[in-house]
């Protein structure tokens, strides 16, 4: 199967549906100017597609798949089963998505469905079957692309349908002494005993059953990935030459589990969106597309979607700036991307998501926009080479959205000790250090890494932990940052001091946990700074690296002197424990510290810095300049190949240069 | 028919029944005392008039509507329609209203009933024709009140009754193909191919289809009016002679559409309460005054509510200081009331209004209220030569109801940028200037204006864009706020650069809408300072006035020394635009300038000044001197009508005089 | 009945079923190693006590009672009908309840059952008989709890069963002419002409009727009271001997009416919990503790529940510092309780509350926790003589549930002016004083007491109005605060001049209530502070002791020279009233002044210091220092009886002295 070829991927989603058929032609000219060379076509098309249930209408498909292929323009087509039609909902009402209060959400917007509903099931696999039947030959076709940013709206429906299915999910894991002893029932008087009597976690008095509520977050991102494995069931069948994909949201949605999802893809595609209020959303940038690389095992992926410039979604959007649109595509493509794709080829001008930004924007091609497009298409030609080159680093943060979802619900410690926040403080520390990071799954072979992080993992199974421990006698650096390691895979303490499944490793006993009001900050012995979260115990094998020493509440005088920051050895290795949230200069601190001592060198530079490589060696160096007002020099030999500059030379302004290394 | 008569009007609302039928003449000869000539009697009075269905009791209202006639107090008797008793939704459940999220509104405080529910307008129109036949002929009957602010508690019902009534009104506007290309249905697969598909925009998974919001909010304000509508057929063709109104709340709820409301009644009269954290409450009731005399084109109307003292409704209810009613009174009447009428006559001792304050209040006669009522009371007898004088301006402002429900919604570029606060931005930087404004509707006559203002005016038909063209090519000044003329009435894009209805008369075209983010503001090369909103673009055939200067944000570096306030001059008149929204003392200066420019002058003294006068000429000067410390002089020659002083001379602390004008 | 035994209690919640049975008789040592003597067993055990609708498990509960008799630890044992097993709802869905906006409340949690549903109330009550039955004689047998912390999480269910319970509340007390005239439905139309038009409080269009809410919390308090009645009637039938309890929440929630449930229990008990995010907890402890001592009409009582370190429910748990437990033990048997058992004797590992501290933590034994558990246990051994002793107080702060539900609810003055914070401040002020004060009943003898006050008393019958005049004029003194006896027990306002009912009695008449804004302070003129609140009137026969003098609103000009603060000699008594709320340290000074001329001593030393005498004359003195840092002298002649140390002598930091006093 052919997955990527050999040039960048460039274009978006193509809804020439929105738009009288006598443009069309000119829209696939404007492409052509403007160096695009894949649309994803059909995203939001089943209603007109069928129109009846089990009648379609594909003539206007048919026509313009025709003109893309005469013009040379790949295409990723939608299975169109993303948003059902009003008639679906209509004909089944159950088959529309009900919340956790009860309220049933209606059709109007998209995605109305319940993803455990049969009727939606049946009817979508059906579309996907009469899709790759009739256009599963097609020169046009590229790939597949599946629904569409699977449980981006409503990850989880609470209707009847869904309990059914839950309780199906659960049967086939558990009997009911295991159901009853896992989610620890015995608390609060909720033993079933009967399957018939477990409900999805509806609204309730007080706090639902926490491993009912973990239990059913796994059930849901399973619901919906079987929704897609249905679908991409009967396309291998049909057209097991035509890789298949649906576009994820890592680092921006979190409740289905991807690394479930990603070995189930033939393609890892992405999704990222920069929020204008974080200042640092091109290191969150960074972020989605490391994760994204790690789901894709290391191998090259695909920016199935982001925006030219503003989007329509966030209380206020402001456009982005001359010359960001460039530095974002080419980080992404830095990171692994095999190109870059956008929402969508024409700002529509009805519809909700009018105001999103378009490769063709309101104002047209005198705009702007468009000659940045049309700049950008010509920069990715630049890169063809660069297809099918990987990124490789020394250092791994352990993700797990298991572990996410057990941490992130009420009646914990802290509310504010939250998962999602402290993975990107560690992973935006290393960005500013110039380390490039991998993300990895619990349990994953980490044996070829100088450093392995933990930022936040709460949950860990005790298969997983011994995995760590190995690690760490085998020579490694592990380090791990607070509440890690509490619950094991039933969100069940692991007892007798925390953390419990990470005690022996890390050399350290703790007895409680003393988190910090909110705008509270502990100091540190070497001048850390603490916030949210502090611990109090001791340590049993590992030496301390820092101790608490002031504060401004009571426990600050009880907690002085006790170990906040240890390093344990252990075998041949090393395991560190932060046991408070570090503010970001002191974890940049410490973090460039410990990757110090394991040989992992920073770039040194105020510049975004990446290398792909090829296995023959040939290596290209991305560097991005995120300072829109002075240039940075670079010592690094080569030749940028967008513009031919020689290099050690300077990376202008906002500029971004993709140096071919020349090897000494 | 009399509308008006030659006496302010002045009283409120009489609410007999709450109070025991011996102490009924004791409040006649309290009203009589306090020269009272106008009650409002049976708003909440129908669980009373008809305790079961079809059973009246009328004995009561007999009485005391023949104990107000030989007081000489003039009844203005409502349909008793507002809030349906009881017994009508136990016996007809489905009357009851639903909101958004499928939450029944139940009895149990006021207006629970469906607008659309046929029980609930059968049951209406039965009531009002009971009560014009019974009391149609009644001496004390000087007008109808029919409902009670109409769209103040449920201005939207979705539940199934009003689903079909919304596919009702659909299809008498459109086609199916229509709708579906109205609405834009191809975008997110929401292509109905059956009206029995369409719904009312209840809660979605993600954003709902801004056209069908849109179209809800015209059928939901036009819904009600059809209620307002049946039971006023009906008095009409029972008492022609008898005027009929409602009471609007113009400027405080902006769910109904009143430019189509005011159509309807023979007398408009509005609501208007203070609300008591805004600093600047009483030019929110000069702006509430003002589109209420937009509504009556002009010619007087009448305040039906306000409130002597405190509210019961805000979060705090602070009274009024000793003079405020006064100055509130007669600064409605100066801006074309005939005469202050209040909510309530006696304060509740139980209830959910009983912290409402009253002209009798619960400390009864021995008050400080209670003479200031006796004093308003007074003040307006003597004002009865002003009744039937008009006020004039040289300068209107353009509202559209329509295109606030369209602007205020979410998937906008920015939540910041609504309308209703930049109408009443634009009209209080001309009450500081001391200019009176006109409110007019869009496609309106505006040939009489000097000035026309759109402060914020986002959907604007393509007929209504020719009226503000041909306006300016005739010598007009016309000014436009930022993200206006944006859509049209599809609320469709209008495309090819912005702002595209207005792109022509405005000779510019910008390209993208740049927000600011919460608290950020940018300076122009004038000193004017702006928040919320930026323009990137040019200038066609404007010149610019003011430039974008410098800001916090990275795109105010690309911004500027592009265009921010620019004038167009088209035919024998001038256009300006202003693309970011001024802070008021900026938006003062501008506005100043360009008012000056055409000729109209501000009144350039401390006072609020408002001119009424009569065809005849007889000219009346209110001047309301809202500084409770400092007396202000006024150079205006007449006499006081309240208390025969000459002038010129000074205005109280405090005061308001009105002056009968001298003509030199 | 042998209520309270010859030693105070010590122990908690036990749930011996979370934990393997091999582990109890471990379980016992330790409780026997810290000294435990009581447990309360089965609060969450119904779903394993009786699996299926009328089938029993008991052998695991006849096994640990067993164990727990001969290890001489006393039992309490529940009802276990606190949290109905999922097969009740399976079985009877409408037993679950349902909130104001119509949402089911789902089993997952605990206490999802409607309080009126008769399914539920069999089912609890046949339980109840079956543990009656089979454990009456059981020689572990200490006391029986019902049910758990009734009201915390379903105090009212507005579900159609409610409803129909609700008309049948309300037909045992009104006939239908008098439901309307008290719930005043002559506003809003809402006569009713039958009760089964009459529904709860669901949610409505508007500010539903006040009355209406009114009687639905009175309503709801009694549903639940009724529920523990059917309990607590079969426990007396067939084990008279036996006490019963139910545990309150007094002064954390405020939705029971505890004055009617404190006459159903044989022994009052509570729980408390410390908010830590409230600087003052300790205060808000002595509070709790206080009101609980007035439920039990100034006789022992039983701390049932509190935590040894943190909580899971907060938003951030901070544990108790070292000490503290110990501190708030002993603040608890201060002040009547007679000893201190907590929630939960394990942490749990699984559910909801597996972060909620315990005698035996998660670290095990080997832990500060268990250390200063096992101190603690010592310290109450040694306070075996003071069981039996009682608190006595001079003054007295009326306590009304009723008017704590009539004031806050909306539609009110002012949202700010709450009354549950009013009554922690003024008990905060006097507990800075050094004075021990009572809670009592409005109606309740107060001729004892030498001062009275009533900080907020929004709600008062005509019968409790005559009490407190008939107190003053027999030479009491009554400090009254502002929004007191402004309504009768009908939430109808008392005409003619605020505060209606203490009008006289204060020698006061004000007119109007003037609310400050968010944030805005009045100066009075004797340099006290106000804030939320102040009135315009004037006195008729008292003395203003301070006036309005300076603020920051325009009303503060009107008020200068106003009474704010004003005393009213009356028979032989004294009648302050205290129109605003003062800030804390004015209400200090005040508090100080009025208790300092009715001959009631602060302590005057920076301790909280509270008595238990005997009625024999033994009396202990317990001091408690809460400073962590200083130790503080105490000149009081007598014993540690925790050390054994002779004073005078010194409180250590963070210190607690129990020394029983010589007489001299």
């Amino acid at each position: 199967m052919l997955i990527y070829g050999d040039l960048m991927f460039f274009g978006g989603d193509y809804n020439p549906e929105q738009w009288p058929e006598q443009s069309w032609p000119d829209d696939v000219a404007r492409m052509r100017e403007a160096g695009v060379n894949l649309v994803t076509v059909g995203v939001f098309s089943w209603a007109l597609l069928e129109p009846a249930e089990g009648r379609y209408e594909f003539g206007w498909l048919d026509r313009i798949l025709d003109l893309l292929a005469d013009g040379g323009i790949g295409v990723d087509l939608a299975t169109a089963t993303a948003s059902p039609p009003p008639w679906l909902s209509v004909a089944y009402p159950d088959s529309l998505p009900v919340d956790a209060d009860g309220h049933r959400l209606w059709p109007g917007s998209r995605q109305a469905y319940c993803p455990s509903s049969p009727r939606y099931r049946t009817a979508s696999v059906r579309l996907a079957r009469t899709l790759a039947e009739r256009y599963g030959g097609h020169r046009a076709l590229r790939m597949w692309h599946v629904g569409n940013e699977y449980g981006c709206h409503v990850p989880r429906c609470y209707c009847d349908v869904s309990a059914e299915a839950f309780r199906t999910w659960l049967r086939e894991r558990y009997d009911l002494a295991a159901l009853n002893e896992t989610w620890g029932t015995r608390f609060w008087s909720q033993e079933y005993t009967s399957f018939d009597q477990v409900l999805p976690p509806r609204r309730t008095p007080a706090f639902s059953n926490p491993t009912q509520v973990l239990d059913f977050a796994r059930f849901s991102s399973a619901e919906l990935l079987d929704c897609y494995r249905g679908e991409r069931d009967v396309l291998r069948e049909l057209t097991p030459d035509v890789p298949v994909t649906t576009n994820f949201m890592a680092g921006m949605h979190w409740e289905m589990d991807y690394w479930a999802w990603a070995a189930e893809v033939d393609l890892v595609s992405n999704d990222h969106y920069i929020r204008v209020h974080d200042p640092h959303g091109h290191v969150n940038l960074a972020f989605s597309a490391d994760v994204t690389r790690g789901l894709a095992g290391g191998e090259p992926w695909l920016l199935m979607e982001h925006s030219t410039s503003a989007v329509n979604w966030q209380p206020r959007n402001v456009p982005k700036t001359p010359g960001q649109m460039r530095r974002n595509s080419l980080t992404h493509v830095a990171r692994g991307s095999e190109g870059a794709l956008f929402f969508q080829w024409r700002a529509s001008k009805a519809g909700a998501e009018k105001y999103h930004s378009a490769l063709l924007p309101h104002a047209g091609t005198d705009s702007r926009i468009w000659r940045e497009v049309v700049e950008l298409g010509s920069d990715l030609g630049k890169l063809a080479e660069v297809t099918g080159s990987v990124v490789s680093s020394t250092v791994a943060i352990v993700l797990s959205w298991e572990s996410v979802w057990a941490q992130e619900r009420p009646s914990q410690p802290s509310a504010d000790m939250t998962a999602t926040d402290e993975l990107a403080a560690w992973h935006a520390a290393l960005w500013r250090l110039g380390i490039t990071v991998d993300f990895v799954a619990p349990g994953a072979d980490i044996s070829g890494y100088r450093v392995v992080m933990l930022p936040s993992l709460y949950l860990l199974s005790g298969v997983d932990r011994d995995v760590l421990a190995r690690y760490v006698e085998s020579g490694g650096t592990l380090v791990v940052g607070a509440y890690s390691g509490v619950v094991d895979e039933r969100d069940h303490i692991v007892l007798d001091g925390y953390p419990g499944a990470l005690r022996e490793v890390l050399g350290v006993r703790m007895e409680e946990f003393v988190p910090l009001l909110d705008g509270q900050t502990i100091t540190l012995s070497d001048g850390s700074a603490g916030r949210v979260w502090r611990e109090f115990g001791r340590v049993t094998t590992a030496e301390v690296i820092a101790a608490y020493a002031d504060g401004e509440d009571a426990w600050s005088r009880w907690l002085a002197g006790h170990p906040a920051i240890t390093r344990n050895t252990r075998g041949d290795g090393t395991a560190w424990y932060v046991s408070t949230r570090l503010d970001p200069p002191s974890l940049e601190r410490l973090l460039g510290r410990i990757t110090g001592e394991a040989g992992v060198a920073g770039s040194g530079v105020p510049l975004e810095l990446v290398r792909r490589s090829h296995a023959d060696g040939r290596t290209y160096l991305f560097a991005i300049n995120h300072d829109e007002e002075g240039a940075v020099p670079l010592d690094v030999a080569g030749v940028d190949l967008l513009t031919g500059a020689d290099f050690p030379g300077e990376v202008p302004p906002g500029g971004v240069v993709v140096i071919k290394v020349v090897t000494p």
